[in-house]
């Protein structure tokens, strides 16, 4: 199967509610008094990362894209647990590991280790408590609301291409735990841009039954001269969100759309209607 | 690194005090007024399963080897966490998982599905709700208590050996999911055996710093006439429990040792001392 119609398929097994249809980064759990944020990401040696990527920052990006599914939903890491597959460096695994661990104040809760042949595949799941209910989604953005993001897009593309100054953006990336957190309360949708801004704007549209119309002009990019790749190209991490136009936002944004009620197309840039998703992400390695 | 390099240096992070220094099966966190049981394992094609296994059932115990780990803190399943590399067979994959997560009366709740390149690793992360505190350790265990098992050993070694009678043992093995809640407020440190009974009561021992003294002739085995082995191999998922000896024990369970306060070595066989773990497991594909 395609990864579409697995996913299709996977839909129509006994789902628990907090899984949100699988149409979000994380599932939500309602858990005695408190809320449960949970995710899990995984990735493969060729896929997510070259067969000579230094293993530290496979590490570190492998905590940092899961905490950004728990930063989306303005959750506080409480912990995660590792599936490893061993193979070379590891000591370099368990530096990055450390350092990310480390610098986002999230501990190490268990995990399970094997030894196999072929590619490897990691995975993480990470466990955040939700510091405000209801938690945000992707399927929460009304007509007349703004659409904001967090930070400029296209840097980790830069790192990925040689650009010194922007190689810790790819290698590195810093989920906006703290953003998600103090937007949480105020947000009608949010979800963290990893696979594109236009990709995810899309989906979020398409999870709330609207249409975002997006002002390029207000788009931060890190290289204006490749504005159409930085807001194709993945591995930002920034937020993205929609809130009531008046609302206090308390950290520095950018304001780049507005939701409309649903027209013929989730996506509208400018005049130009954008229906169909595949033209909208970056595939890259 | 190998096997216990690496978890040695994992022991050297930043740990979550439900974490319980990786000794256990899973990690327990109190949550608000609930308390967590969670715990991730993986399956690799050619290490777990072979590559011509059916992926119903490799879908099948993926789940229940998950959920095994929650039996043996007494934990009710609250749901499941796939990490998925797709391959050949996703459909028969899709089938065993639902019938899994039918069977356990467990829904999913998200996860994560990739492509790659070369053998299959899958994961799953298995999310429970303690039914009893304080949730069952490895570590507890006291001298002068019992040592009990739920059930015979050796039915999946025979399965894997081509017993029809004993396949499904193999390939669909039950957690006790029934038999670890009723048990958990009774006993004084539980696990499941999934690496072979004299390995993992080599581990309890290990972990409660006493010795188990297993009298073999009560030990219930699936093939008398292949002893020695029925209790070394594993993936049978019996619960092995200590209990003060007067318990009043809810479910049918097997009388198989005592323990004594620690000795030369954490195991004895009868009037045999055994201290090297090397010896007691039997490894397997």
């Amino acid at each position: 199967m395609n990864e579409p119609d697995f996913i299709a398929a996977l839909r129509a097994l006994p789902l628990h509610p907090g899984a949100r249809g699988l149409m979000d980064d994380s599932a939500v759990i309602a858990f005695g008094t408190e809320t449960l944020v949970i995710t899990h990401d995984m990735m493969a040696e060729g896929t997510h990362f070259r067969a000579d990527a230094d293993m530290a920052d496979v590490a570190w990006k492998l905590v940092a894209t899961n905490l950004s599914d728990l930063a989306a939903k303005g959750a506080e890491p409480v912990g995660v647990l590792l599936g490893h597959m061993l193979g070379r460096d590891d000591a370099r695994f368990i530096e990055g590991l450390r350092a990310a661990l480390t610098a986002f104040d999230t501990p190490l809760l268990g995990g399970d280790t094997i030894a196999a042949a072929g590619a490897r595949a990691l995975g993480l799941t990470a466990i955040g408590r939700a510091t405000h209910v209801p938690v945000p989604s992707r399927s929460g953005a009304q007509p007349g609301d703004g659409v904001w993001i967090t930070g400029p897009v296209g840097r980790a593309m830069l790192g990925f291409e040689g650009s010194s100054e922007h190689r810790a953006a790819f290698d590195r990336p810093v989920p906006r735990l703290a953003e998600g957190r103090a937007l949480a309360p105020l947000v009608s949708a949010m979800m963290d841009v990893s696979d594109g801004l236009l990709l995810d704007a899309f989906r979020m549209a398409e999870a709330s039954g609207v249409t975002l119309a997006l002002d390029l002009a207000a788009v931060p990019v890190a290289d204006p001269a490749q504005f159409e790749k930085c807001i194709r190209w993945g591995d930002d991490y920034e937020v993205l969100f929609t809130a009531p136009p008046a609302a206090a936002l308390p950290v520095a944004v950018h304001r780049i759309g507005t939701v409309a009620p649903r027209g013929p197309a989730p996506l509208l840039l400018g005049d130009t209607a954008l229906a169909d998703p595949a033209s909208l992400g970056y595939r890259h390695g």
